[in-house]
């Protein structure tokens, strides 16, 4: 199949400069701020996205290089199949969080619950839509096991 | 900022063939049925993901050619920055769903609530983990008026 190119349209900035000290998830971030500096020339694209309070960030995982389809998590002690886990080592290095928006300014975001790498490219930004995001009756698969909940 | 290239990992099969008749959002998609085909060298990295009734399909937005920084949306008659919406016309073509997960048959998986157009390719699959994806105390944003909840 062809390949796909994208441009980053932003850098995102958080205090956790490794791998090692960034969070697995936002509901883990401790509420660390990150700030979102989009190129200017996308800066109209951001208007109206200031009336919603959460949004979802896209982004390139820069620092994965290989993978394997089947990974090993240290946090669970167990493996599973690379697209049944969220690992930034993946066959397309693609994440996505959905964080607080505090404010914005200008070509500017500023966000609570940063869980990515300092200097991540941004790919795109979404609104988040909790009646399109919220399902019901799903089940956790091989997570639920001694997963904490909210 | 450098390209970033990524590689189709399968494609997704759906009832729409066109943009025209695609749902906006899986709610909106009547249980349609999809079936997406990993590519075989992938199959692997599908282990345990069968214990998940939901998963987030990521993908290009492939007949996307061009995009506008402000978009006349023509279901609510109003326009907004393009990160303020989730049309598939953006800066980088990126588009994600969530949808059931019925079953998996070696390197194919089938889906209810698919809402893309029948041919579209796969980026990533992730498992779906409504205590991260799920925010309270949200704001929809410009969506708020009329937008009919669940």
């Amino acid at each position: 199949m062809d390949l796909i190119q994208y441009k980053p349209v932003g850098i995102i900035h958080s205090p956790f400069k490794t791998p090692q000290e960034t969070p697995l998830q936002s509901k883990l971030s401790k509420g660390a701020k990150g700030e979102i500096i989009l190129q200017p020339q996308y800066e109209e694209g951001l208007s109206d996205l200031n009336k919603f309070s959460h949004i979802i960030l896209f982004y390139h995982f820069h620092l994965s290089k290989t993978y394997k389809l089947i990974v090993e998590l240290s946090h669970s002690n167990s493996s599973h199949g690379i697209f049944a886990t969220r690992s930034p080592n993946r066959p397309n290095p693609i994440g996505f969080s959905v964080v607080h928006l505090d404010c914005i300014n200008g070509s500017r975001l500023y966000v609570t619950n940063i869980d990515v790498v300092d200097g991540t490219p941004l790919l795109d930004i979404k609104p988040f839509i909790p009646p399109i995001e919220r399902q019901y009756g799903t089940t956790l698969g091989w997570l639920a096991e001694g997963f904490d909940g909210e």
